[in-house]
C-alpha cells in the first residue's frame, strides 16, 4: 500500500495561473443551504423545480454488453490463458432506471427522481463517487501530494479543455494587450489540431516542441528545455501551459516512458508550467507492437516486454493487474499539483456520451466546478444515470428494490423487465476493467493485421531487362526496390503515423505547367496522393499530417511527408481492406508519371488551390466531430 | 399563411456586436469534405471514430407517457370539453432505439450508430430537423426577416447563455481596459441571479432597468428609454445585451404582453441592443389567473380572456390553439435579427435533459456552431437520441424495421419489445402540444390551489376586547386587519411573487442589542422570517427577494420586501400543505414580539451575519442548480 496520504506534501498553490476571470468566479456557499434542504419535513417550495412526476419517462432502459464480450490480448495479465471462448458478441443485460428508489444512500440512489432533476455542477453522485475512487484507487494510486487529486465529470475532453482554457488563460488582443501578456501553449510539433482551434480564438501562441521517437523531446534544440530557457519574451509570455497525449499519442501513436515523463516533468516544474494530459486512449497500450513489428521486420526479437509499471515497494497497485501494466500519468509524478488530466468515455462507451472528468489537485478542482456551475452545469442526467447503472455493482437492496419496482409499475410490455432487474448486476469496477482489457485486445488485433499489410506493401520492387533488346527468356533482371513509405508499429492509441518518401516519386520536382505548383515537391504531390487514394479502384480516405501540424512552418517543413491512418473507425470485415487499398493506391501512385493527372488531383481540392491552403483546407474540413 | 419568405428584408448585420474571441473563429469547411465522406463505398480510416461494435450499448429503451397523461386547463382550445377523463397517468409507451437502423434518410434515422457517434454542432440530425421545423413554422411562424431564424441544440440554456456571453462579450478588466469598453447587460430590477454570476466574471457592468406591473419599463424615470437614451459613458459602454424572461418572468411570474414587447423592441432597434429572451416556461400561460384572482378578492370579473395572438389577416397560425394561445416571442417582432431567444427542455421534460435550443438569425446561428465545436460539441447523444423517439413520429418503415430489429435482436429479458415495438408511435408534434397543454393544466391548478389558500391567509384580524376589564360576554370587540403580504396571481411560469409588509410587524425598527442590527428594519426581519419558516412546525423553504435583486442597492431598497414561492416542485400532496404552513408561519411570526427571537433566527444565516451578505449568502448558496 502506499504511504499515508498524509505523510506527503500538500500541493503547491497555482492560483497564480489563474485567467482574471476565473479569479473573478464567487465561491460557492451552497454547504450553507444544506441545512435548510436537509430539515427533516420540510417543503421547499424556494427552487425552481418541476417535480418528478411531471417527467415524461418513467423508466430509462437498455441491453448492455457483459464485459467479457471482447478477447483481450494473448498476454492479459488477469487471464493468461484469454481464448477466443471468453468472448461472447451477444451476452448482454438489461438495465433499468426506475423513477425513484426507495434508497437512502444518494450514492446507491440511481433512479429518475435524482439523474433527471437539478444536480451537482461536480456530477451525479453515484456516477462521481464511482469515477473518484475508481481515480485515485485504481488509476492513480500513487499521487505524490497529501490526500490526492479530486475529480468533476465533463461534458466530454473538448468541453475539459475548454474549461481548462477558461481557467488559466486571459484573453489576448494584439495592439490592446502588451505583447508581455500574450499567453503560450506547448505542444508537440505534430498535434490533435481541435485543441489548437479551441486556444487561437484567445489569442494564444502555439509553442511547438520537437519530438523524437519517444515522445516530446526535453534536450537539444527545439526541445522543451531549449523553448522554455531561451525564451524571447518579446514574442509573448513564455507559456505557462502545455497540451500533451501520453498514451497512444494522436497523431503519432507514440507511448511516453514514465522515464521521459520525469524529464519533461522535472523541466515544467522548472518553468512553472502547467502539464494538461490528455488521454482518450489511456487503456489503449499495446504489448505486442514491439514484438510482432520486430517479427514482421525479420529483426531479431526485442526482449519481452516489461511493464515498467509492475508494483515494487515504491509504487502501489491499481489492485488490477492490466491497469498495473499501463504506464501511469503524470498524476503519479506530480509532486507541485500541476497536472491537469482530461478523461472521457468517448472511447471506452461512446463518443455520444459527450461524458468524461477532469483529475487534477481539489483547489483546481473547485475552480472548474466554478465554471460548470456557469457553463454546462452537469453533463445530461440521461448519459450519466445510464452509465451509472452500467458501471455500478447493484447492492442487495438496489436489486430487491428493482426487482419490486419492476413487478409494481412496468407495464405489461416490459413485464418481462421483472426478471432481468433481479438477474442484473452491474459491471462493477472489476467488469468496467475487464471491458477495457477486450476493447485493447480488439483494437490490438486490428493494429497488428494492418501494420502486416501495410508493412508487406512498404515497398515497390521493379524488375527491368538487364538487356532489353534481348529477345532471351533467360535475360538477367535489374531488381529496385523503392520505399514508399516508413513507420512504427503504435504502441498505443488508433493511429498509424506513416511517412510516405514522396522523394522516391518518379514525378518529383517535376516542373507542373500550374502556376501555383510550378515544381511538384512535397506540399502538392502530398495533396495529390490523399485525392488520388479517394478514387477508383482504391477509395480510401486517409488524413494528411499537415492537418497535425502545430504550425504553418511545420505544415510547410514537414506536414507533408505524413499520413495518418485510423484502424478503430470501419466495420470489421473493412480493416484488412482498408490497409490493402491504401498500399495498392500508393503503389499505383508511384507508377503515375503524367504531371496532369497530378494536377488534377490538386483541382479536386477547391477554389483556394494555394499549397499552404491543402493543409488548412483539410485540417478545418470538420474533422473535429469525426474523432480526430 | 405569411407572406412569401422573400418578400421580407434580410435581417441586419449584427457583426460590429461580436467580440474579439468570436470574430477570431475561423468558418467552418465541413462542406468541402463532404465530397470526400460521401464517395459511394469510401472506405474511412481518416476520422478517429470508434467502431460502433464497441459500444457496450445495443439499445436505449424507456418507457415514457402518452401525451394525454395530464389534464389541460378547461378553456383549453383544442379539448373543451377537456375533462379527468382524458387524463390517464399510467398510461405508456415502451420505446427503443436499436444499435444499426437500415434507413437512408439521416432525419429518419434514429438508432445508436448515430446518436452515439460523433455528431455535428448543430445537434443529432432528426432532433435538429424536429426542433427547427418546431420553432419556424409552430413556435414562431411569423418571424419578420427573410427566410426565418435558424436553430442550434445547445446543454439547456444556462449553456445557451454561456455561449451568449462568448459570443457578445469581451473581457473587460479594470486598469487594464478603458472604462468607455466595459460592457453592459441590461435587465430588470429582479432577475434570475445565476445569469449575473455568468455574466460578472468577464468584468461586465449589470444595469437594471425598473420594472411596473406589466413588466419592463420604457417610459419613466429608470425606464428603458432613460438608461439608454442618458447615459453616461464616464460609467462603461452603453449596454449593447439585454437579458429576460417575458412568459412568466422568473421571479415575478410577468406575462409581457404584445405591445409592452414593441415598445421595448423598438428602443432596443433605436440603441441597437441584442435582447436575449430566456423562456424556460414559455408553455405556462395561465389563462384562469385572472378571473380566478377576481373571484378569490371579490372583486368584479375581467373581461373574458382575449387571447392577443389569435390568428388574424395579418398573424399566420402556428397551427396549434394552445400555442396561439400563448404570447408571441420578441422573434415575431425581429425585423433587425438583434433577437437571441433560449429555449430547453428543463420543464417540458426534465432538468436533467441538459438539452435546450437557440434560436435566432442565421449569421448568429453560425457563430454558435463554432463556439459548440470549441466547447460542448453537441449535447449528449443519450438524450438526443432519447428525446428524438420520444417526439418523433415512427413512419410506418421505422415500426417495420423496429420490429424486425426486436425480433432479431432483443434478448429474451424483453422479448416483449416486440410488441411495443410494433405499437410504438412517437409523440409528433401534436402529441408534444398536447404534452405541454397538459403540463400546463396541472401547473395552473396548482398555482390556483396555493393563491387561494394564500389570499385567504394574507391579512391577520386581530381581535380585542374595546373594554379589556369588562368581565361580561357581552363586551364589544375591536376588530383590526393587518395586511401581512400581497401579490398579483402569476400570469404565467412556476412562481408567486409576495411582497411582505414587513412594516407591520410589531417588531419594526424596534431596537436590537446585537451591534449589527441596531435596527430591526427590512433586511434582517425580511431574513429572520425566511429562516423563522423552516422551524417547527412550519418547516417551509422559500426564497427572498434579495436572492433575484439585480444589484446591492436593489437588495438593499426593496430585495429585502419579497418572497418567491414555487408552486412547481414539491409533490402533489404537500401543495397545499405547503401554502398552509407559509400562512401559518407567516401569521405566527407577527406574533413575535421578543426581539430575542428575531436574533435566534439571523444566528442561522453563519458567520458573516452582515445585512448585506444575508441576501448574498442566501444568493449564492447554489440555488442554480435547484432550478432556481
Amino acid at each position: 500500500m502506499a504511504a499515508s496520504h498524509h505523510d506527503k506534501p500538500p500541493p503547491l498553490d497555482m492560483s497564480h495561473h489563474y485567467s482574471v476571470i476565473t479569479k473573478r468566479r464567487q465561491p460557492s456557499q451552497i454547504k450553507q443551504a444544506y441545512k435548510f434542504f436537509q430539515i427533516p419535513g420540510i417543503l421547499n417550495i424556494a427552487g425552481g423545480l418541476p417535480n418528478v412526476e411531471f417527467f415524461p419517462f418513467d423508466t430509462l432502459e437498455a441491453q448492455a454488453a457483459k464485459p467479457k464480450r471482447w478477447t483481450p490480448s494473448p498476454n492479459h495479465p488477469s487471464e493468461p490463458a484469454a481464448s477466443a471462448s471468453s468472448s461472447d458478441p451477444a451476452a448482454a443485460n438489461h438495465l433499468a432506471v426506475p423513477k425513484t428508489l426507495h434508497e437512502t444512500d444518494p450514492l446507491k440512489k440511481i433512479d429518475l427522481s435524482t439523474a433527471l432533476q437539478y444536480g451537482l455542477a461536480q456530477g451525479y453522485p453515484p456516477l462521481y463517487s464511482w469515477v473518484r475512487q475508481f481515480t485515485r484507487e485504481n488509476l492513480h494510486p500513487d499521487t505524490p501530494y497529501r490526500d490526492g487529486p479530486e475529480v468533476i465529470m465533463t461534458c466530454g475532453a473538448t468541453d475539459g479543455f475548454a474549461k481548462t482554457l477558461s481557467l488559466f488563460v486571459d484573453q489576448w488582443t494584439e495592439g490592446v494587450n502588451d505583447i508581455s501578456e500574450r499567453p503560450g501553449l506547448l505542444c508537440e510539433h505534430f498535434v490533435y489540431s481541435n485543441v489548437l482551434s479551441q486556444a487561437q480564438p484567445f489569442g494564444v501562441q502555439v509553442v511547438p516542441v520537437k519530438s523524437d521517437a519517444s515522445g516530446m523531446a526535453v534536450k537539444g534544440r527545439g526541445g522543451l528545455e531549449d523553448v522554455l530557457a531561451n525564451w524571447d519574451p518579446s514574442k509573448g509570455k513564455r507559456p505557462n501551459l502545455m497540451y500533451t497525449v501520453t498514451l497512444g499519442h494522436n497523431p503519432t501513436g507514440i507511448v511516453l516512458s514514465v522515464e521521459r515523463k520525469k524529464e519533461i516533468y522535472d523541466v515544467c516544474s522548472k518553468f512553472d508550467v502547467i502539464i494538461v494530459e490528455d488521454e482518450p486512449y489511456w487503456y489503449l497500450q499495446f504489448p505486442s507492437a514491439a514484438v510482432e513489428e520486430a517479427k514482421s521486420h525479420g529483426q531479431p526479437l526485442p526482449p519481452a516486454p516489461q511493464s515498467p509499471t509492475q508494483p515494487t515497494p515504491t509504487r502501489s497497485s491499481s489492485g488490477y493487474p492490466f491497469l498495473d501494466s499501463l504506464t501511469p500519468s503524470f498524476l503519479s509524478l506530480d509532486t507541485d499539483g500541476r497536472v491537469v488530466r482530461l478523461d472521457t468515455f468517448s472511447k471506452t462507451v461512446a463518443p455520444g456520451c459527450r461524458l468524461g472528468w477532469i483529475t487534477a489537485q481539489p483547489a483546481l478542482i473547485e475552480r472548474y466546478e466554478r465554471i460548470t456551475e456557469s457553463t454546462t452545469q452537469q453533463p445530461s442526467g440521461f448519459v450519466q444515470g445510464l452509465i451509472s447503472e452500467l458501471v455500478l455493482s447493484s447492492s442487495p437492496q438496489n436489486q430487491l428494490a428493482r426487482s419490486t419496482f419492476s413487478r409494481l409499475f412496468l407495464s405489461s410490455s416490459s413485464s418481462s423487465s421483472t426478471d432481468s432487474a433481479k438477474s442484473f448486476t452491474g459491471w462493477d469496477t472489476s467488469g468496467f476493467v475487464r471491458w477495457l482489457a477486450g476493447l485493447r485486445g480488439s483494437y490490438e488485433r486490428r493494429m497488428t493485421r494492418m501494420c502486416r499489410i501495410l508493412d508487406h506493401g512498404s515497398t515497390l520492387v521493379s524488375a527491368s531487362a538487364l538487356h532489353p533488346s534481348s529477345t532471351s527468356e533467360w535475360s538477367p533482371l535489374a531488381v529496385s526496390k523503392t520505399t514508399l513509405f516508413s513507420y512504427s508499429w503504435p504502441r498505443g492509441g488508433m493511429f498509424i503515423w506513416l511517412r510516405a518518401h514522396l522523394e522516391t516519386h518518379p514525378l518529383w520536382l517535376a516542373p507542373c505547367p500550374n502556376p501555383r505548383f510550378p515544381v511538384l515537391n512535397g506540399p502538392p504531390l502530398s495533396a495529390a496522393l490523399m485525392v488520388w487514394l479517394t478514387t477508383k479502384p482504391f477509395r480510401v480516405l486517409v488524413t494528411t499530417g499537415s492537418m497535425f501540424s502545430a504550425n504553418d512552418e511545420i505544415r510547410k517543413e514537414e506536414g507533408w511527408k505524413y499520413y495518418r491512418i485510423c484502424f478503430a473507425a470501419e466495420a470489421e470485415e473493412n480493416v484488412d481492406r482498408a490497409a490493402e487499398r491504401f498500399v495498392q493506391g500508393v503503389h499505383e501512385f508511384w507508377k503515375v508519371t503524367d504531371v496532369r493527372v497530378v494536377e488534377k488531383m490538386l483541382g479536386e481540392l477547391g477554389a483556394s488551390g494555394e499549397v499552404r491552403a491543402v493543409g488548412e483546407d483539410v485540417s478545418r474540413l470538420g474533422w473535429y466531430n469525426m474523432g480526430c
